[in-house]
């Protein structure tokens, strides 16, 4: 599974005061924290609180190349925000996120293109957030069909199935999970699979295994990353052990610090 | 998930002991304490040790039956065993089990009706531990078959995909993983699906961590019943967790308090 941190995110008191003191060092040891503890990419989010996104995308990038190469996802509902970001970036970029919009997609994919990027779609719509399996089937197939026509390879494309909370919307878990393993055969090749899985536990207690458990039985309909937190220790050990019963990791009886020296 | 304690067997030293020393106070405190834990049914294995599995496995139900109603799961490879332990039945009732093999179809399916009993079904054979899906679904059918032949429903069979060690055929469990989800649609009704989960982790470090891993994964598939430790409270914790985004259990913020009291 590829893991994207979604530590750095202005909606964290530490992070959303770091941005606006501009203090590099907060930003950094968080970024180097995740990386640290098995993240490939890291999510980089202003915050609802920030007064100019566009501005502080481009610092936080900046800040966050000064110490590692790792892969940077730009998140925000804004494709003035992304493409801020995008023209300070130099490390390998994931652009988060379009929705089934034309409007959207229309700004989004040239921008992937153009940027070499990857693209997060989330299967929704400005008509709201989809109620069912079929209709997140139907907005992931608009969105395939998108790219298709605009030459963006669907390899480079994660689609993700809105992970509700299950506070309230427990009825939709099962659908949400089986469209992960339904969008794998929209299209060959086949698109990727995303969620963000801090949602599925948003206002619950025991947050953790809410967490991992749905990311098991995502991963077990053939996710292939998520936005986490990755200095969450049980929810890591429980994604190292899942993917290793899925044959993705040889097994050895050390599997937990071979994976994590790897 | 129907939970079948697996603790009532004779390879633990404990119950091997109580058994030779026909010390029923051990096997009933056993019994209790799985219940007490979520159990739905009680495996009673007299384990490879027993120089009398016939007259064991009377003396286990009895002593079983002194102190609880619930399900008894009659355990052994050998018919006569079985058959022994359902002439002295009061409670509900499991056979575990047959394999695919005609010969064991043929005296155990009738031994199921004959005793009003539920039916666990390996895919195995005489030929050998099955190497891929394609002849566990083989062995399911041939299974399912005998079943409709003889009058036998199947929703009352829980067919076994045989879970393997991941730490000896690790290519083997996302195969195991999927013959649970197609398991279920081989006929009308669907047969249940079961695993004796502790396989799994069989020989491995971190068995707590294995097992409840691979019971979300089968959960998610559609598993109905695993034969397990139900005093491991992590694995439970978890399989609580599962159901309840899988929507079997109403949501509430004290969801794990609220499931063991019911």
């Amino acid at each position: 599974m590829f893991i994207i941190g979604e530590l750095i995110n202005g909606m964290y008191q530490n992070i959303g005061n770091a941005i606006k003191e501009k203090n590099k060092a907060v930003i950094q040891k968080c970024a180097l924290e995740q990386i640290n503890a098995g993240a490939g990419a890291l999510d980089v989010n202003c915050g609802p609180a920030s007064k100019q996104p566009v501005s502080d995308i481009q610092w936080l990038v900046e800040a966050i190349q000064e110490v590692t190469d790792k892969t940077i996802c730009l998140d925000s509902s804004k494709p003035q925000v992304i493409e801020s970001g995008l023209k300070v970036i130099k490390n390998k970029v994931i652009i988060n996120s379009t929705t089934a919009d034309p409007e959207k997609l229309e700004k989004l994919i040239p921008l992937a293109k153009q940027y070499n990027a990857k693209l997060i779609a989330l299967t929704i719509s400005s008509k709201g957030i989809p109620q069912n399996k079929d209709q997140r089937l139907e907005l992931a197939a608009m969105i395939v069909s998108a790219c298709v026509d605009m030459g963006f390879s669907t390899e480079d494309l994660y689609l993700d199935p809105i992970a509700m909370p299950v506070k309230v919307a427990q009825a939709q878990e099962k659908d949400i999970l089986e469209a992960i393993r339904e969008f794998k055969v929209i299209s060959e090749p086949s698109p990727k699979t995303v969620v963000g899985l801090s949602n599925v536990s948003q206002g619950s207690t025991s947050r953790s295994l809410i967490n991992r458990n749905f990311l098991a039985m995502a991963l077990g309909n053939g996710l292939d990353a998520a936005i986490l937190d990755p200095l969450d220790k049980d929810l890591i050990d429980s994604a190292i052990t899942t993917e290793l019963i899925l044959n993705k990791n040889i097994y050895c009886d050390s599997f937990l610090e071979a994976y994590r020296k790897k």
